[in-house]
Formats: C-alpha cells, structure tokens, sequence
C-alpha cells in the first residue's frame, strides 16, 4: 500500500462534499476534497437567499458558502483545485486522475459533483450566452435594471428567480410550456400578486434573436400553435438541473440521469459512493445534501471495517 | 370541515421538527407544532459541543437550540405546549388528543418525538437518579468536581462524555461491556491520551449503592465474574437511546423499536409521517434530522395533491 494513498477523496464541495469532509475528519480518515471551480460551495454560491436550511434564516448563498468552507477549514481539510477526468478501479484501491496528468491513489471516492443547469435547447440559445441569455437570475439580474426580461420554467427557481427580477426590472414574463406552475405556493401567490410579472402559460420558446445583444424572442402557444415576438432585453432559463454524472455514467447503476444510491449513499460499485444532488433522491435541498455528508462517511467507516 | 383544522400537527420540536416547520410554513400550510418540554431542541438543548454540522463548528447545542426555534419563531410557526396521548385516525382527518383534553384535528401528522435516554437496569438506578446517577454528563457534570466519576458505554456519547467529565474531575473510569469501543477513532484516541481516564472492558455494573448519594457500584468482569466494588461519587449512563414511540407503535408498522419510514419519511399509515431519531434509518444526526425535515414536507405536499 502506498504511503500517499488516501482513505477517501471527495470529488465536489458543494453542502455534500464539504459535509462528507467534516465527517471524514471527525473519523481521522485521511481525505482528500478535489474541486474544480474557485470557490467550494457548488450551486450555493449563486444562490441570492436562503431561508429553508434550519439555523440560517435569510443568509445569502454565497456567505453560507464561505461558512461551510470555513468549517472544512477550521478541520483542517485538504483541498486540491482540479478537474477529475477518471476514477480507476484497482485490486483494492482506485486512482483518481486529474487533468494536469496527476494521480491520487485512493481506497474509497466520492462523487459529490452535484448538478448544473439544464439548457433549453433553442436556437441562439448557445450564441447569446452571456449577451441576454442567463442561468442565474441573482448573478444576472443586475445587468437587466429596468429593462424587460422573461424567465422560462414553472418550478420552485423559475418562480424564485422572476420575484428576484421583478424587483430589479420594469417588466418580467415568466413563461411555462403547462398551464400549472410547479413552484411553492407560496411562491405561486407572491407571482401572482407582482404587478410587473406576466404568467405566460402553455407557451415554449422557440427561438432567441438579435444582433449583437438579445432583442427579442419567439414564443409559440403550444395548444394553438400561434407563434409571436416577444420583444426583450434578457432571457432567464431555469428548466432544471443536470446532474454532473460523466465521470462515472458508463461504470456505476444510474437512474433517470442520477447515480443509483439510497439514504446509505452507497452505489453498487463497492467503495464509491454518491451523495447530495447527484443522486437519486426524492427531495435535493441543502439540507438533505448535508445529511448525505454525515451518512456517507457512516457507510465507509462501517465499509472499512469488513 | 372544520375552519380550525389544521394541515399538519408536528409533535416533538428537536431538529427534525423544527425544519419540518420551516418548511411546511414555507410551502404556506396551516402548520402547528406540539412540544411537551419547555424547550425546542430535544436532545441537542443538553449537548455541550456541536463540531460536525455543517457551518457550525464548535457551537453549544443549548446555543443551537435557540438559533434553530429562532428560525421557526421568524416564520410565525405556531408552537403548543403539551403532551399528546393519542392519534386517532378519523376517515378523513386525524385527531391529536392533549393531556389537558383538548383536540387538534389535522389532515396529517408528522411525528418527531426523537429519542431518549436508555436505562441500565440495575439495583440503584432509579433510587440514585439524581443523586449520583445522570444520563447527560454536560448537564450534570459540574457537580462531581473534582470528584471520581464512571461513564458507562462505548459510543460517541460515552466516549464524549468521558472527555468532557476528564476535565472537571479528578478521576474517569470508562466502563464497557465489552473489548473494543464502539465509538469514532478520533474519540478514542482522545480517551487512551487523557491521563484521568481509566478504560475497563469487559467489565459490567451490577449494582449502584450508597447513603443518600452514590458512593461506589459495583463491577463485574464478564469473562472471569470476578466482582469489586469501585467508590465513586457520579456514574454517567451512556448506553444509547430509546426512540419514543408509544403513542403509535400499536397502530403503525415498526422496525428494532423505530418507526419503520424511509428516506421519504411516510409511515405505512396514510398522512402519518416519522422524521428524525424516531424512524428507522442508518445515522441519527442533526444533519440527517434536518434532512428529514425537508423530506417529509416534499412528500406531504406530494400526498395532499392525490
């Protein structure tokens, strides 16, 4: 066995990951956390408030953030910035590899990689990326002051993101290609209460046009097929996540996109392991994805033992 | 229906409570919790020192408690005090029968009741408590300073306890049935460093005894059977955690003494839910509480739209 190898590398440092990582200090396991962006916290960062996660009323994501990271921290951690392009099984170990040709031998890994934004697949959709098209209201929103903007999708961040906008725009569509919207009520009530939201249900966009800058968009209603311009400075898309599975998709058991892992975390290769929202799961929330740190590092603890 | 009856009755306020609440008032339902303590936080009101959740490093559980309530009180979530005595399923509804004979009729029910402290069984026990018996070291454990003190168990808590009591007592025998303690390595190596800790495996209380308060108990090694008696002054009984189900486990499907729920928190009984330590599942912490929290209320939202 190799005097560098690891017990345990943890792939991603959103709320799973870095929860996993106090826990795996807490049981002196030797861990690795391996990130690739600049910032642990994963789609946290991004986040305007939070409000949900017990003991933090009304923080904004990015401090909390920080503050998990800073716990990690205050253990003592290691924290390694990188890409993982594989995750090898040996005999009784598995080599991560990272994109700068490195290696780090392990006895157990964890995917912690999370989710990204799904896209909505249109035309002028990948070409005004950043130039009208956004995937994150509270990063975005700024840029579109009192200007029209529209937010597609009908879930809980669809309904969170367009009262964002309204407050910072003059005017702000939310399109759903149902009648329903799927978000919280009580989201649902403050939509419908914003004087400058308008709710377009029952309508997909088709199309994303301008020259330099996004200055309208095509809509369709999907139960009359009549297509129109909706002129507009910005377009936000939440319809969903994806979650970051690549790495793994073609070795482990998935399931409708996610990794296959129950409460235990434990995927059907032994020694890796999935946790928080790249598993499958009923409910992703920042609080589950910790709790998914605390059971994970359960499981390994008892899977070293056997 | 009745104009008072509420969409979901939560019984117990510890972490698994308390996010529920958050959450069922964040999904805008017609929310009540019942708490038979004077305090929300359940166990973690009596823990000295949280570590291992995440953007809590090094907090006081009583400190926590507060935060956590705090949270639930900004959301107006309406508390009771009271002891339940009953669920009674009626055909549509339930209804949560008070100790003061009062009735609460409710669509669901989500029971939070945790756990509480498992007893020893032996001679003294119960005459002592009190009196040089405790279940929670960092309650009791300044009254025995500078005094000698046995922990009994080999868990985190025991092993914590231990810990704890090693720096106000003169003396801490560390009493366990068996080899090997069962509690986290980074415990463990703590408990073998302290110079006034003194671990007896194989060893079992027989008998507590003493005037008006404790003075010694005595031990049996359970591989010779040889007795002693062993003076102390506090014995700290850290044997684990008995869940509180008598108020349904005559009517709901149970597992090894929990309330069997799965990660989705449903009971086999329809709009009858079970979060935190009352259920059964593999790591009973405050993340995998709160987790649970989020849980159930996803899966009531889902159940009330069938």
């Amino acid at each position: 066995m190799s005097d560098t190898r690891k017990d345990v590398v943890i792939i991603g440092s959103g709320p799973a990951g870095l929860s996993a990582a106090v826990y795996a200090k807490r049981a002196l396991l030797d861990v690795a956390v391996i990130e690739k962006e600049m910032f642990s916290g994963g789609q946290i960062v991004t986040t305007d408030r939070v409000d949900n996660l017990l003991g933090f009323y009304g923080t904004n994501g990015y401090d909390l953030s920080v503050k998990f990271r800073e716990h990690a921290d205050a253990l003592e951690v290691p924290f390694m910035e990188g890409t993982v392009t594989d995750i090898a099984n040996q005999d009784d170990y598995k080599e991560v590899h990272l994109e700068d040709g490195s290696v780090i031998e392990t006895t157990a890994v964890i995917v912690a990689t999370g989710a990204t934004h799904r896209k909505l697949g249109v035309e002028g959709e990948a070409k005004f990326a950043g130039a009208g098209v956004s995937y994150c209201a509270t990063c975005d929103g700024a840029f579109f002051r009192n200007k029209t903007v529209a937010v597609v999708g009908g879930g809980d961040v669809a309904l969170e993101d367009a009262l964002y906008l309204a407050n910072v725009c003059e005017k702000v569509y939310l399109i759903h290609r149902r009648d329903e919207l799927r978000g919280a009520k009580v989201l649902q009530q403050r939509i419908f209460d914003a004087a400058n939201i308008e709710f377009l249900p029952h309508t997909e966009v088709r199309k994303i046009c301008g020259e330099n800058m996004v200055d309208h968009i095509v809509i369709e209603d999907n139960r009359t097929e009549e297509k129109r311009d909706l002129a507009l400075s910005g377009i936000f898309i939440a319809v969903g996540m994806q979650p970051q599975t690549a790495l793994v998709k073609e070795v482990v058991e998935m399931e409708n996109g996610y990794i296959r892992a129950g409460e235990d975390c434990r995927t059907n290769i032994p020694f890796l392991y999935a946790i928080g929202d790249v598993r499958t799961k009923t409910v992703r929330q920042i609080a589950t994805a910790i709790g998914d740190g605390a059971a994970v590092i359960a499981s390994l603890e008892h899977d070293l033992l056997q």
